[in-house]
């Protein structure tokens, strides 16, 4: 990334690096040091050792960074209108077919259940996962659809548990069901808790 | 112990040790090497040095032993059949109010949370947690209630991942709401999953 390099401020050395790449290190770091909530573009620059017009190039919000840092597999400020539109009677039904679709995926799933693993053994992780989750997921779901907080987060739980049964205690049937399956079990349930306002 | 002792294996060095101590300790490990189903009151009593009719004396199961070896709230032999029986229109409310009940104490909370964190970092501990969950648990409310493996299992996934979010992840209002406002959102979504056969 030469253009990057130019820009890189003085006192390090020269040479053509991997800027984007030494952002998202940095970035790393600020997010477990500071949660998602503390976390600055200007603190993360700091870390990287760039100037922060350098960290907006390469990404333009700092949801989009903690996205790229942890390699989440979509970016809910783009992800979550799409799926949000449409039909509300369908909300739940949607809703189950997305994540289960998604999480389906090995690659995409991955740094997903990384992001679980380091949040159930280390309180740092804790407060980033629950900033991220809260300000990326819940609370514009909240904000889009209208209905409470808590039943956001009981449909949430709701999902949340079914992968983790599904891919990390991998109890059977569970485990190997078809994702159709699932979606006519489990849609009637995110469709009331977040069918009506 | 001092029947305990009278009655151990030569080649261990004598005196008033705890018997049950040692059980315990040694049925860890093994619970921990072999998972739940390949583990057996003949092997644990071998890694402890002791008669199998003394680890019998001490623990009338192995789902006994592993209560006790985890330190787990309550033995789902005995603790299940009281919470199932009753209106069947009703198991729904009882099972909910009755998990978030025990939950609520820290000292019984903690040994289970123990449990998934060790699950979520270690492949042996999820052949444990996968095994003892699906006989001392799953396969007896199946059979208890007559419904399908995979509705059971999304109903305990839904309450898997409000403890996890409630006592982990900690998420408001979800982390301090009162029980009783969970079980009025919680209750119908289990009542649906186990309600009829």
């Amino acid at each position: 990334m030469a253009d990057g390099t130019a820009r890189r401020r003085p006192g390090r050395r020269p040479g053509l690096t991997d800027t984007r790449g030494e952002i998202i290190a940095a970035a790393s770091k600020v997010f477990a040091d500071k949660g998602f909530d503390k976390a600055t573009i200007r603190g993360i620059a700091r870390e990287a050792g760039v100037d922060p017009a350098l960290v907006h190039h390469y990404f333009s919000t700092k949801e989009g960074i903690f996205v790229a840092a942890l390699r989440l597999p979509a970016d809910p400020s783009t992800a979550l209108p799409l799926i949000l539109q449409g039909p509300r009677e369908q909300i739940g039904e949607r809703l189950v077919r997305f994540i289960l679709t998604l999480t389906a995926n090995a690659e995409a799933r991955e740094p997903v259940l990384a992001l679980v693993r380091s949040a159930a053994t280390n309180e740092q992780a804790v407060l980033m996962v629950r900033e991220f989750l809260t300000r990326a997921i819940l609370d514009r779901v909240v904000e889009m659809l209208g209905v409470s907080r808590l039943r956001m987060e009981v449909a949430f739980a709701q999902m949340f548990g079914v992968i983790m049964l599904r891919y990390v205690l991998r109890v059977e049937p569970l485990a190997s069901v078809e994702i159709e399956e699932l979606v006519e079990l489990l849609a009637p349930t995110i469709q009331r808790y977040l069918g009506e306002e």
